[in-house]
């Protein structure tokens, strides 16, 4: 056994299938992996990776499992899989994960290929696992895959917690200790035992609270977007290719970008913090349906647009469109009143945070500072936003609309 | 100038008016009440005091005034009604509250006769400070008023904080130090600036959980309950006028409960944490109407009722029917594009949690663990409780229908 | 089993014979002594219990056992005497226990006869142990006894983490996650593994830093003269006898104080911090070296000589000598090299705490502020201290010799 | 201003010439630098960066100046040489200084290329500051630059706390909240106002137990000796020259290492954590005088000799030979009885330290885990350790002397 002292579950003991994967470069990997990306260049201090947070997972998976009462093989598959849970992430994490999907297929929880071969699977299978179940398990599948993955997985209750105390927001200081003794498999389903709604909630409420704050702050959006656009880059110019770039870690891409003239200075801007402004930021309302729906492709043509009508640099338009909100802890399932009940049912607070996901999506398009208003007014255009009734901001005026969020 | 450790904020510098007030016999009397009075009983590390906290709510008004840029007399008369804000409370602060003003007509916030004589009316006429404008912003009047009581004012932005410190439940924790420095008044309103939409959430979210979590947690409410009762016999049975009650800190009370056999033995129960137990515990839904709007005479007609027809001594039900859940802090103002708004209209959250605390609302009824069957039989029978379609819970049977925090 | 929540362990599991002991009396009246006594008044949020304290230290010999192995019926017997180590403590933990120790021959850890009678002798006969075995336990004899009570005990580990955590000041802030997983039994006796000298020296560090800064601060040593002032008033002059102050806890005894005339006022003066003020405050060098060694009653002579020397009432000048320093922790057993070795013969730092113990030693006189020059005067000629060339302050005029903490 | 959230010191309001230099590229540089460099390979949440650090520096500097009562351009000059403290540091920090130094003759602290030219001394000079006299206060020199630079500085307040924070260890939380407030000015000297030896005391005391548990493990030297070896080869066998090195980030150099052959596969090594083992581990007692001042190139050859000896590439074998220990903060001045003393004529506790520091000193010998043995062996031959009376570890036979820390 090793015990690991880590600033958020002070001591960790790794023993069994974990204390052999510790040493293997897919999850040592992850010590070069930002957690949060581009997040830090909001919150100077939240520069934790992927590797103290798997040991976390790790580490709630074993204590749930041994609250639950689950022991030998199937335990040992459960902490190997949450230990092994984020070896699939490409470089600065989520940043790139759509770029990568786009052009292997895969995202970073499809880990059949990662698990199957080397070091990982020959200590897999020296411990009787089956790499392939490994893998379903990091995919949330089967019964024990939903603490891995599902709505009540212990990865977001480390993540949480991690993410409150390196950034310093206080919004993810969750009761662990709480959710993880109120684990309960009922009829094959991961639930909170009685007495817990307000247990769920939390959960929900704090994901609902460092979500605007934190991880969809408007400055990380614009870094994320602008690593992407740099990572397509070197796709498109360089002789990096897409799997490369999938096993690639944030240093790696950080030295690519920074020493590869055709990646247009993003690398630069990024580890300098010399990022592109909002030209536009629009509230759901005021876009038009198709363009929620448009592909990769159609957002790359309308940025081409929106460049042409601003007459700049079609490598100084960026548009970021996100995917429609979706809020997965919502169909959590607590006992209440001697049945199994999901939280959407039980919790109108639950169902006000569905709404409260709309209200806070919001459309961008970023550019240099020096091009910012020639490019909001082009994007206006081009992309038929609704300026008038709604809420899209008016740089060059200084008028915001009611985007409080927009200083 | 004092400079104080809190384990809360670190360093609380005392000065001006606040150092000389410290040593006044008004607020030295805080030490000896406690923040959350039976809360203890529930969470062993809630052993905090009023005078702890009111030190707190002094730190917090001068870190927002300082922010707020308000300087000189005015500024003074805030600190000193922020320090002074709890010289009203009775012992075990909101416990025996509502008895408290049944008698003698005042609330713990009404402090005009606890201010207006003695040393602390000296020293704030020493420092030009009318007493009486002292006290009216203690009670919240005036625009700085809202500061010190109201619905963005530091007092909970302290109780949250230290009520989370000390009970270990982290829900509390919020953001005070952004709280107090996003504070803006405008056009006489106390209000936070524009990006805080979420801030201001944040502050109901933590006591929507705290709520049900801590302050109203069943046990707490029981030997709450039971409190209420014995000092009601003290002041029926023995010397104590209600006068001296509401001047009496907790230690006062607790050794007159304990020394007086007319108080039926509450004083021990309450000391060594031998409690009655819930003999029903109804939702709002299985509750005729009349009886939430009853005053406390038919309350009190009722428990006898109920004693007759389960056969037991009317000192062994205790009915318990709290107030009508309301939720000040929904009222809050931000700025939203340039305009004040309450945060109801502006965050689908907020609405959702006044439907909350109507869900949470629960009416028990208390009686010896041997008397449990008999009183909750009876009392379902008096009062009229729906028990059929709804939430009534049957002890005796083992039925505890879909009440899932009756465990 | 019943988990109860935690502001320093979080979650604590409290099963077997000591969830039966939980609801007893003698356990349940460690909620009313606070764990520091009078060091709230110089640490306002310093209001923690006996009875949280009894919990974390229950807490942390689970711990200690899980990771000795240690199972069974002598661990349960080392649970119960983690629970019940304070039941002995008087009103006031330490504050008045050398008084009640010279009236009735018992120091806190003398628990015999609490244990052999009433609910407590019955539980734990229920679960076969014998009370008078745990009584030695708590006591700290036997092997396992050192676990409760020793050099590396884990009564040391909960207080001074949780003093740290109560008063807000840092320097208790041990790692006890490390210490009770590092502890081992080498023949016979406690000791820590290899590699944790700096953990032992940590120990001794923390409560070497503690003592001067909460412990011994000069107000609460003050204050705790005045109790103990008190509280002799009242066994001398009313129907409280020894055996009676000895059971009686915070709230009887200030209450007591408050309402007896013959108790000379104390007990407003503690209430609402009116304290006496040091007329005299003297390192060891100053001090005539029979004076170091006087008893009880030559201690209260010198009193009346020195109030008859000023021409005040004897009740108003309190001589406090304290013990010699003693350093417990310093013969802590650390292995070494494959050997056990007490860590003041490997620790260079351990033998020079034991110096600074001797620096930081200091005799008071203590009278009411308007007395302090006419009492600190003549108990310097009383006591024949040194005033040419060591250090006994002049209140007086202002000189305060070399005495840095004289502010 | 702008306002910057923080996980240590909640909120930093940086403003004046701070808010102008902090977008600056060798500022935001830093945040690719480590704080611990090698550290992380041990604690595995320890991710830190200068660029953190270097706020919260330059915000215990603001407070400090305040508590001082500094304000104007002098106060700007401090403030600026707070921020930019740490700019000269090369790659992992602290890590590969030495060899920086010995190829281009510059300490971290030797700044005054660095500040002198582009936007940064294009910043001051708009600020009225002049480049060169803030490089002098960031190496120390002149009265206010004690602040930034010396036995009281605040750099060494951030760090401690820091690291304790991220590590988890929680031997660095000092009270750096009274530390800045109890700082004074005496004679041109930077002192600790009176009362305030423990607190002296206590930050000697945290840097004393970080720095084996933390800064020294052997993991993290190892892995130091390591990376110095590998940025040696980078040196020698490829284009980049030391100017390039020192200005580098840690990003840069593990990719360089990674990608390039001729460093012998220490990147990879140290990517993913395949470190060398202690094929020798020696107290001082065990080793010759002139070994302990053998310079960089005696250093080398003796390297070679031991691989020559144990029949082994020379790359395979490192001679780690720390400097002596020096405990700088010895001769931190305190107030005293109204004269400035040092902290060692006053403290025992500092004498011991410096003792305990000698204690602690170890010499290394690493090799890869299969030639350990030989290495040992061969090592002790050629340095000619004393193996007989003292305490060299012999791998090979299990027997580990007296050195406790060799697990």
């Amino acid at each position: 056994m090793k015990t690991i002292k880590d600033s958020v579950h002070d001591y960790i003991e790794v023993e069994g299938v974990a204390l052999d994967l510790l040493d293997t470069a897919p999850l040592q990997r992850l010590r070069h992996i930002s957690q949060l990306g581009t997040v830090t260049l909001v919150y100077p201090s939240a520069n934790h990776t992927r590797f103290e947070h798997s040991l976390g997972v790790y580490h709630l998976a074993s204590r749930a499992l041994s609250h639950l009462g689950i022991e030998g093989q199937q335990a040992e598959r459960v902490r190997a899989a949450a230990l092994l849970h984020d070896v699939g992430h490409g470089p600065y994490s989520h940043n790139v994960e759509d770029l990568i999907h786009r052009h292997t297929g895969k995202y970073h929880d499809e880990v059949h290929d990662l698990l199957g071969g080397g070091a990982v699977a020959r200590i897999l299978s020296e411990h009787g696992l089956n790499p392939d179940r490994v893998a379903d398990m990091v995919a949330g599948e089967g019964e024990l895959g939903q603490l891995v993955s599902g709505e009540l997985d212990v990865d977001r209750m480390d993540y949480l917690a991690r993410d409150a105390h390196h950034t310093g927001v206080p919004y993810g200081t969750i009761d662990h200790g709480r959710l993880v003794r109120e684990l309960r498999f009922v009829d094959g389903d991961l639930v909170l035992a009685a007495g817990n709604v307000q247990t769920a909630e939390s959960l929900l409420l704090a994901r609902a609270l460092m979500t605007p704050t934190v991880y969809n702050h408007h400055v990380a959006r614009i870094a994320k977007a602008m690593l992407r656009r740099g990572a397509e880059r070197l796709l498109a110019e360089t002789a990096v290719d897409p799997e490369r770039l999938r096993r690639m870690d944030d240093k790696d891409l950080l030295v690519a970008l920074r020493s590869n003239d055709a990646t247009e200075g993003y690398g630069e801007r990024l580890s300098y913090r010399d990022l592109f402004k909002r030209a536009v930021w629009a509230e759901m309302d005021a876009v038009p349906d198709d363009l929620l729906d448009a592909d990769h492709d159609e957002i790359r043509r309308l940025e081409d647009d929106i460049a042409t009508e601003a007459d700049i640099d079609p490598g100084h338009v960026i548009l970021d469109v996100p995917e429609k909100p979706e809020l997965k802890e919502t169909s959590s399932r607590v006992i209440v009143g001697g049945e199994v009940r999901r939280l959407e049912e039980q919790s109108t607070l639950v169902q006000a945070l569905r709404a409260a996901q709309y209200d806070q999506w919001r459309l961008g398009v970023y550019a240099p500072r020096d091009a910012q208003d020639r490019v909001g007014d082009a994007a206006v255009r081009v992309l038929g936003l609704d300026v008038e009734e709604t809420l899209v901001s008016d740089v060059r005026s200084g008028i915001h609309a009611t985007l409080d969020e927009f200083q």
